[in-house]
């Protein structure tokens, strides 16, 4: 619908919207609702409204019917409740194909005035029934986000109203009574379905307004210009964004290892089927996730070649070949590569992708002792990473028998913690593969024992950190502003706004202001931070600010004449808004200690909240409980399978005894933590398992998990 | 055949070798010469051998019967001339697999001696006349590099003879009678089929003495440790001393782009088939080399996906949502990746690979002028790391319509010449895609223009440097020694080698020395070079000398007591032999001057080799020669698509008029160079084009290329 042809439909129904705003873009509504009051058209007061298009689960030869819910901004809405009441099944969220072949409109630009006669009736409308009933004025979009009109809601419903047709008519819900009603029944199963909700988009899009970062990271990443979906599902574009956060790891991380003695290579993307499947238990876990190539240009392959899931097949084979005396050992090799695992649940952006990059050690060492050295200094590294670099508390640990690497020998693991699901993250595992992969029925790579002679198999390790930690870092620093990176990784960790240009400011100031932005910026990239002057026309400080907020530059600087004539800028923190004055003079030193502090504010911000959430159960009517608090759970733990598998069903069913369709979310066990020093110590053969009552044996962490 | 037995069948056959000797393995003929006869229990002369096992072509479902070809060392062996004589077809290098299947031995340890009662019957056998013939003592490998003995001409011949049976008799050749004779008939065609031979073989190996650079660099880059093959054909291990070059251009070119305003992100490595697709041109050059996944785990997928031979179809469905406005531009974004390209001929190390890595930058401008600027740009930097990175001089020009770019505006080129082919290689290319892919038919990509409001479709280039840098490096700077690298890029740029240690040598002195080296390799480290101590145990200076010049380590620097007592070190330059005792004072600086005099030595040859065999071009009939004498030729060309094929074809029947098996060998255009001031100008309707005799438009490279 042409903006015309809306302003007829609007006519039709008497009605007059009270002031057309154009561009206050934003995707949090606080400041959207900030931009269009300062932008001074906008009425006195008013109210937001969001749009969520649903798609019900429909049979593939049947055309959709999609479910139009309109609500005010605050108001909850449940996709299950929504569901249950309108007797549809698993609503989720439209893809954006579905918005173009519906309303012929991005996400962002989706309202109520983009239902017309002409899809009506191929929709099912929900209507927020405190809307029609209140006398405020809501903020609509009219087909197009930088368009905004003021209406009442009265309006609104007229407006929907008028498109009714004989059979098909508004559905007005009252959605306060649908979510307070089953909330009192099963406290638990509501949280858990809205965490659902999120976590099941899949190339889905929620519209504009009230992108909440506990429900729906996806839309958040991409709003954020992290990163965007693509074409073929469960693989997502890292944009630059994130990109420069995983080239910092690279570089911090090559430069550590190359101290080891390892040396970066590059081994192909395939692995032959003979190959890949030559050790069964490693193959078992990874087989139904191998993507296979069978075709190049019109001719089938005579064998079809998989790409590498993960390379320990693909390399051995030459390190049997290359080994061949004890002065070629230690062999320290590392790929930074991409792998693929073709998972066919909930690709999640960062976290479950089908491919994602990585690095992916390699090393084969004499003796065990040797080995199991490495695989703590790697373990240490990775923790460098979160913890220094991306301000990431992460416990290490060791994984019990059950979650070890298929294949080998241990896995010391890293384990954090997402606050606003109150789940454990696997974070990043080194493994002690032993001499499994080096027997002479698998790839055979032994050296003769210098000191006796004796055929000796060599000690492996292999260890790997992947883009995950971008989405961990984001997912524990981001909030409703948006990614709210930690201070030396996000694209720019400063960026300089000019201020206070108005319209009787000179050519000559506003040259002035800008190249004194310009000049800061050079100085501080000189003392090595990655600054950015923002010098775009036609933008508002406001949008900026707003912009640079949203990706999570963690400071900003603000120029304008007040500064410039006191030689000073005006520091403005990401993570705290806190404001000061700082003189140009020293601005590198300064700078850089500001964001030094910013970094272990955030850390220690994190780190606090994490501590406080790992809980010490010593019975278990309180285990699941601290899970639907949101807690780890550190238990002295028997450390049996039986017991393990026992946990996790047990803490799965009692937490969602009414739904059926939500994820499995028994508690895992995360690792058993090195520092298990803030514990009770175990008393052999007095201290319990809380979950069988058997003789403890180590602190153990579980938690519901990503 | 276990060693026992062999002295067995020698003793048979009444041999009793003069000396057996172990251990003094290496590729170079001459280097295995100087170690054989300082170790002191070789006989005061020898001489040496070489063994090539061919394999005819056969029917696929017929068992190959392998001709072994044994001759002296500096005999020339020539595969198509042997063919011929035993009237076998297109005889190649046989692969590994066959080696293993008929002698159960590796390259290596292939020998004479490897022929048994077991294998004979089996195998055709051809001796070199010259040998039976000989009074001379020859080295011979016993089934084991690491072992050699030395018989007479005579004890070979008897050896062989013994394993006649009545079908299968040993062929003797007179090889010097079968290499003169077509060389004087057709002295083109004899290096072409040398050239050939070279460049035929796939995942092929030569045996142990004798690689020769000109013909063999697959073998020689395995020695080097440079690469190794893979079981999946086609792909190629980049080890190491490979891999540390490609992460310094990385490094350097990640620095330059980003001065520009190019950012690096990450785009799937799967594109699906409608988006492959969409431009018709482009899929074309493409379509026939694309690998297709269409099985994940068990599950055959809906529909194949691609993966991704180069990414702008991938890409600019994103370039389109993203670019909205003129502000989005320049949208600048590059990518480092491995692209897959499904070739059927003749896959070659670094140049010619299944799977191969690079970096591809894709930019969208609002105006032709910018566009045409960064082409440039870009091409200069491509020029940077091959002139000043890798001392490879090249030609910077603009390709033809017909070789440009597929779906491109115009392409331009860096042209390469591997002297020891006398061929051309497109060492880089940066193309301008004009608005092609913009369009809206293709991708829609466009803005409203900041001047007029009017619809303006982007301007698009794209540009890509690989992996393929490295083997034109190596193929340059090579030589018979080794790899040979340029001074700034090897793993290694200085290695520091202990000396002077014999049995007398206390345990004091020894640490002294060892020390000075590791010191001095910290100290140099600190001036930001890369050095390396050796300081292995149990292995000769010698040996390390051997082993780091085949590693193409551009200096050396030596420790002795001597040197230690006068606080110096004797450096010896890996290029041209040179040593000098260089102070330890001041090291640091001394050292990297020399580094870069060596780098500026090294470009220098280069560049007089490449000018003095760029040869300017007038008549027709000095072209074929020039290219037989292995040159790039220069003509002042009439720039039809016509008279480039025409050209082609002609060169390319000309130079090879008897041999219908030989590579296509026809002159391609390289480049029409920016830089034409080094020929006669052309003067308009005057000067002809010296193919087709038309008006000359422009001077041209022309020659045989990769």
């Amino acid at each position: 619908m042409a903006t015309n042809d809306l302003v007829q439909s609007l006519e039709k129904v008497s009605i007059k919207p009270s002031a057309t705003i154009i561009h206050a873009e934003t995707s949090s509504p606080a400041r959207w609702k900030d931009a269009l009051t300062a932008s001074g058209s906008a009425p006195a007061s008013f109210e937001l409204i969001k749009t969520f298009i649903y798609k019900p689960k429909t049979a593939k030869t049947a055309t959709p019917v999609p479910v139009v819910v309109i609500a005010r901004e605050e108001t909850e809405t449940n996709s299950g409740a929504i569901g249950k009441k309108l007797n549809l099944k698993e609503l989720r969220l439209a893809s954006e194909d579905l918005l173009t072949e519906f309303f012929s409109l991005d996400k962002n630009s989706v309202s109520p005035l983009s239902l017309s006669e002409s899809n009506f009736s191929r929709v099912l409308t929900v209507l927020d029934q405190s809307i029609s009933s209140s006398s405020s004025t809501f903020a609509v979009h009219a087909n197009s986000s930088s368009q905004t009109l003021f209406l009442s809601g009265k309006d609104i419903e007229s407006y929907l109203k008028k498109l009714e047709t004989a059979d098909v008519k508004v559905q007005e819900l009252d959605f306060q009574a649908l979510s307070t009603a089953p909330a009192a029944a099963a406290p638990a199963s509501k949280s858990v379905a809205k965490e659902k909700e999120g976590a099941k988009i899949e190339g889905a899009v929620q519209i504009a307004i009230g992108v909440k970062k506990e429900l729906d990271f996806p839309t958040w990443y991409t709003n954020a210009n992290m990163l965007d979906y693509y074409s073929v599902s469960g693989c997502y574009i890292l944009k630059p964004w994130s990109y420069s956060i995983w080239e910092e790891i690279q570089s911090w991380f090559n430069t550590e290892i190359k101290e080891l003695g390892v040396q970066n290579s590059y081994f192909p993307m395939f692995v032959s089927q003979s190959v890949l499947e030559r050790e069964k238990d490693h193959i078992e876990g990874f087989s139904p996730e191998v993507a296979w190539v069978t075709r190049a240009g019109s001719s089938d392959l005579e064998e079809p070649i998989a790409i590498r899931p993960t390379s320990e097949t693909a390399m051995y084979p030459y390190y049997a070949k290359w080994i061949r005396s004890h002065r070629d050992l230690p062999l320290k090799l590392n790929q930074w590569n991409s792998v693929v695992r073709w998972e066919f649940k909930n690709p999640q952006p960062f976290l479950r992708t089908r491919e994602f990059l990585w690095q992916e050690g390699h090393t084969a060492h004499l003796t065990k002792a040797e080995a199991d050295v490495e695989v703590r200094q790697i373990l240490d590294l990775y923790r460098q990473v979160y913890e220094d670099l991306l301000a990431v508390p992460v416990i290490p640990g060791i994984k019990t028998e059950k979650e070890k690497f298929a294949g080998g020998l241990y896995t010391t693991t890293l384990e954090g913690y997402i606050p606003t699901s109150g789940r454990g993250i696997q974070a990043a595992t080194s493994h002690c593969l032993g001499q499994n992969f080096s027997q002479p029925e698998m790839f055979n790579i032994f050296v003769e024992d210098p000191n006796d002679g004796s055929k000796s198999y060599v000690w492996q390790n292999s260890w790997g950190l992947s883009t995950r930690a971008i989405g961990v870092m984001v997912m524990v620093h981001g909030d409703n502003q948006g990614p709210g990176a930690s201070s030396a990784r996000s694209e720019h960790s400063g960026v300089i706004v000019p201020c206070g240009i108005t319209a009787k400011t000179t050519d000559e100031q506003r040259a002035q202001i800008n190249n004194a932005c310009e000049d800061l910026a050079k100085t501080l990239k000189k003392s090595g931070i990655r600054a950015k002057a923002d010098l775009r026309d036609g933008y508002t400080p406001g949008y900026k600010f707003n912009d640079w907020e949203q990706k999570g530059v963690p400071l900003r600087l603000e120029i304008g004449p007040h500064d410039l004539a006191k030689q000073q800028t005006l520091s403005v923190r990401r993570d705290n808004g806190v404001k000061n004055p700082i003189p140009l003079a020293n601005i590198g030193q300064t700078v850089d200690a500001l964001l030094k502090t910013i970094q272990s504010d955030l850390f220690a911000r994190a780190k606090e909240q994490y501590d406080a959430r790992v809980v010490e159960v010593t019975k278990w009517e309180d285990f699941v409980p601290a899970l639907d608090n949101k807690c780890i759970v550190a238990i002295p733990w028997c450390h049996t399978e039986a017991c393990e598998d026992d946990i996790k069903e047990r803490s799965g069913r009692a937490a969602e005894p009414q739904d059926e369709r939500a994820p499995s979310a028994g508690a895992k066990s995360l690792c058993i933590p090195f520092d298990h020093s803030r514990w009770t110590p175990i008393e052999p053969s007095k201290t319990k398992c809380p979950a069988c009552n058997m003789d403890a044996k180590h602190w153990t962490l579980f938690g519901r998990s990503y």
